[in-house]
């Protein structure tokens, strides 16, 4: 069994660890938290040792009941590879500690594509990260449009790429962003990052991107466009895009209208936390122009890097192909919505002890 | 065991129907809905027989690839016992087929409280729903504002409430209400229906309340004041409110500092939906000026009122005594957070089939 430690039990760590909990080649081996808040209580209800991030802050721990295992130097030593999931640009101030117990490492895609040896999408490019000490899941936005990305360019070819993300101005808990009622060009200078991110993925892809943030907190929306290298019927690419697992294509007649709704689907399967791993495409959106397709998608800010995180850790560690390690984590998530509603995966949610 | 058919399939009716089929003395023979959306679907996952409440829309439901057991009526006649959980004044309109199959009937706090035979809250009147064939679940303010009443009430008198509902302008699915930029008095009228309301549970009780309307989605929030009968310490309020199992007082230093982070840590636990059975109480609220208690507490609208329709069916069916029927729907739901921060109940979460 694969030791997985786990820094940083926020938003994403907490998430990847109940993933990596989940799997039959790998363990938690504990997790480090900078405070002793209702995620540290959480942790340890769900038996994760528990580590202090911040070494003078052991105490804190102490005074609110909850034992420590260690320091997070210590997870470090003990663990087999370690999952960052602090937040952006601490992963980066990390990296020479995990080099310093020559521990492999995967860091999240707040952090520069230059902090890690490769940039990782499973579905996009597993085998990049073969020979890598410290990679990179990208960005929830970078992966979501990776996943679309890659079966239109294996199928039909792309000319070139341009998005504009309307992205949730914050998490449901984090309460001190904005905006509350505004439309923000965010980033102001066109294009934004996110082209360039996406092409840590595919190097010769041509995209440009334009963000906004706006008062939302559920998902993140993307009004995608793909200018492809042939003439194709929205009905040709619907099929395409329903073959992969994790592209959920929202079937028309279901009466989710937006992220509100697609979150209430989730909840009412049972995922656990509500969480939608998969980009979730509106099928009625699918559309085309000569060459240019267009679609909405809804992408989860919380979970959809989360089996992303899983993969990375065997992509990295060399423990299985590509296509079994996303068959694997597939299964034992149950991510995946099949095109007839009717055929949500059994779901694991984990129960506290 | 009790047959218990569900007319309504949305925010409530969907999770009736769960806390329903976890109970040991009562089953779910079907669940009645207007259209063929993405809950409906996962009703039939769950495996309740789906009929169509308008029967000229059954066509749609096959066309949909649902496959239904009948029509409305069907199910009042197959039923002990119906829920109504219908939208606001419809199940004032459904009273009478209920009356033309002499099936006893719940109907929701929507209604007007004249509707029912009595109006219903475990905590505060249990037994007043023994010789009614129609009841009324009140809203979730008045369940909120019952249970926390009742136990001060008892315990020290209660002179005079005084509370304000700063209320939620919609559930997370619901994107046509607002306010989405602004701060409704609602009802503008003071003071609001909500203290009549929750004379209809404690008739002789002094209270008022005033109602306002914010742009969020999550819970409600209420500033409450009970002018009590004598003085009181708030240790001592804070130990009396602590041993009631559907009040949950929040402890300091867990970092729930607003509903978001509150609906986290609910779903962090394993929650069905997220969902918060119970009120959530800032314990650092708690706040006493001579015979003034004052605190916040949250109320998840969604979910509140769950139990309080799982002992609603006992009381008026004659099943179990108050104490037994509580604690039953307590044990099987998970309701029930200690002062202890890891003391969360294990939970039930029901799995799609």
């Amino acid at each position: 069994m694969l030791k997985v430690g786990i820094n940083g039990y926020g938003t994403i760590g907490k998430r990847v660890a109940d993933a990596v909990a989940a799997q039959p080649d790998m363990t938690v081996v504990g997790v480090a938290k900078t405070q002793p808040n209702y995620e540290a209580h959480a942790a340890v209800r769900r038996g994760y040792p528990l580590y202090a991030a911040i070494p003078e802050r052991a105490p804190l721990f102490s005074e609110a009941g909850l034992e420590l295992a260690g320091a997070v130097d210590e997870l470090v030593a003990e663990a087999d590879i370690i999952v960052d999931a602090t937040p952006s640009g601490i992963g980066a101030e990390n990296r020479s500690l995990y080099e310093s117990h020559d521990t492999p490492a995967l860091l999240q895609g707040g952090e520069s594509a230059d902090v890690a040896d490769v940039s990782f999408n499973a579905r996009a490019n597993f085998d990049a990260a073969e020979d890598a000490d410290y990679a990179r899941v990208v960005s929830c936005n970078t992966t979501g449009l990776s996943r679309v990305i890659a079966p239109l360019q294996e199928e039909y070819g792309v000319e070139k790429v341009r998005a504009t993300l309307v992205r949730r101005g914050g998490d449901p808990g984090q309460n001190t962003r904005g905006p509350i009622n505004d439309i923000l060009p965010n980033p102001i200078h066109v294009p934004s990052h996110h082209g360039p991110d996406v092409k840590t993925i595919f190097t010769d892809l041509d995209i440009d991107t334009m963000g906004l943030k706006v008062p939302a907190t559920l998902m993140h929306v993307h009004a995608l466009n793909v200018t492809l290298d042939e003439r194709v019927t929205a009905a040709h690419v619907q099929a395409l895009l329903e073959q992969e697992n994790r592209l959920y294509v929202i079937p028309e007649g279901m009466g989710i209208d937006g992220v509100g709704k697609l979150k209430n689907f989730a909840l009412d399967a049972g995922r656990p936390r509500g969480d939608l791993w998969e980009n979730c495409i509106w099928g009625e959106s699918i559309g085309v122009r000569g060459r240019d397709l267009y679609l909405f998608q809804a992408i989860h800010q919380e979970s959809d890097v989360v089996p992303e995180n899983v993969d990375a850790i065997r992509a990295v560690m060399g423990l299985e192909p590509q296509d079994e390690s996303m068959r694997l984590t597939d299964d034992t998530l149950g991510v995946g919505i099949s095109g007839d509603p009717a055929g949500f995966s059994q779901q694991q949610v984990p129960a506290d002890d």
